[in-house]
């Protein structure tokens, strides 16, 4: 079993953070509190630099890299995104050049973000194959979208946010794609607050971590699901991730295509922000009754991020 | 002429909106930077308690009146809508009986809020003789969205907030309806800034407050203007309003409506805010030049409201 990740590993990560990552605000909600009975509060990655948490786990894998004289000539990965424009803006940054495979139905805003920032693009069908190929032929090293301890503790940095402004909230959800966020946000909230329950959510028709929980270990998903949320898509969940999911995690749900939509729309109407719709799965599971919390509970829904261009906006408006 | 409010007001209205009143972040925005080659801000009121600005002002006026011991048995106003949530959010909040008229034509979200928070709602197509004849048959007394002192002071607490985070911009952009939102960010900046420069920005299909400074004092509009910013058409500005504008407001611009709705799009892809349209005449007037700044000029757009729902968004987008 893979070592875990510790507060030690999160609270150097949050050091090598600093400055280079935002502080985003955790923002109490009246509307969706008066509808839900609890006191929701928000915790907006969506306002995050690259659009969403990615580069929080980008940042501290590139910048221990560098601190142990190890950084290698370039950097390759593969995303349906948002850890594609985060490795794009991090390394852009960093002056570390860096190619990114993405599959040919990327969102576009986020394709845009990789090509804002300056990262190689190519699309693949083939993520993980396309992507070890570039490494081999240039010496290129991995920064893996979640199955990495550094990748997870520079995540975790979220979760000590969170409790920085609600110290023992009764309920955190968290949307769950490789399961990454919630790996090093669980770590976190368990650690300083061990009363409050971590739940994932994940979309029914990509359940890479409800299988994995099933089977006891990842196993690759039968095939590739088109879900809304295009964010939690992933072909699997990794070894590392399953294992803080398994230690830190209190349950994970699954939620309906047809609870993503109005959710996502309600999320932007009472909150003014924008997020993705796989931002939004929070939010949906309270309004879909996929979890029940006490009278008056605190809850605190982290939005990971808001990549959904005005394109996006358009046609899921139709 | 009217007094002109300052610093000193200001500040009281700072103290009496401690806990009641948000303290809306002052973000940078880098995409909005690197399009305009401005370093560019957003003084977020979106985010403000009942979705715009218009809180400052309403409380402002609602605590002095209490603390000289004069609260009304009720409050009667009129409004297209901000102004009209604001009075029903903070009046539910004192307890204090409220009526607000507004236009059968009101934005659905608007309507919505000030229903959710429980004032009184007439439409009327005569907003202040119906308003008057309210407050004649109930001994209400009027709380005016704009052409007030105590207005004004309390709008001037988002000036101060925004100094507070950004000292010294080259430019502020403030929308420009009937003219309360400037008068106070004005006297704020011109006392803590005074080499900031202020321009107001409205929309060229109801230019109340550029009229009444080609014409030396406020004069009624020809017609009810129909604007994309519908919280920017007033059917007039007033007294206190327009000498405060004159006194320290640099420029008033005019924006077309073509402007205002790609402008309005742009907003919510780069900052991942929900404004309202009206919110957006600011970025609008950077977009079509009707503005203009040194190279690395540091620019506040103050996005005054997010009060546009889904239903909103969806009309928008088609």
């Amino acid at each position: 079993m893979p070592e875990l990740v510790d507060m030690n590993d999160i609270e150097r990560a949050a050091g090598r953070l600093r400055g280079l990552v935002r502080h985003t605000p955790t923002w109490s909600c009246e509307r969706l509190s008066e509808q839900t009975g609890a006191r929701v509060f928000v915790k907006a990655e969506n306002l995050q630099h690259a659009g969403s948490f990615k580069v929080r786990g980008t940042f501290n894998t590139l910048l221990s890299w560098r601190e142990c004289g190890d950084l290698p000539s370039g950097v390759a990965t593969f995303s349906a995104g948002n850890h594609a424009a985060a490795v794009a803006y991090a390394t852009s940054r960093l002056g570390i050049p860096a190619v990114v495979c993405m599959p040919p139905g990327a969102v576009a805003s986020k394709v845009a973000a990789v090509r804002r920032y300056g990262a190689e693009l190519v699309f693949t069908e083939d993520l993980p194959g396309t992507c070890h190929q570039i490494m081999a032929e240039r010496g290129y090293r991995l920064l893996h979208p979640f199955d990495d301890p550094l990748v997870i503790a520079g995540h975790g940095t979220a979760g000590t946010e969170l409790l920085a402004k609600v110290p023992t909230p009764d309920l955190v959800l968290v949307p769950v794609g490789g399961g990454g966020l919630i790996s090093g946000i669980a770590t976190a909230i368990k650690a300083r607050s061990p009363v409050t329950r971590v739940v994932g959510v994940e979309p029914a028709v990509s359940p890479a971590v409800s299988l994995a929980l099933r089977h006891g270990g990842p196993v690759p998903l039968p095939g590739h699901a088109i879900s809304i949320a295009d964010g939690l898509c992933p072909p699997f969940t990794g070894d590392r991730p399953f294992a803080h999911i398994q230690a830190f995690v209190d349950e994970v749900v699954e939620i309906s295509e047809e609870a993503i939509l109005p959710a996502w729309w309600h999320l932007l109407d009472a909150t003014k922000l924008l997020a993705e719709p796989s931002a939004a799965v929070g939010l949906a599971a309270m309004l879909s009754d996929a979890v029940s919390w006490p009278a008056d509970a605190t809850v605190v829904l982290v939005v990971s991020g808001g990549n959904t261009s005005p394109d996006g906006l358009r046609r899921l408006a139709q």
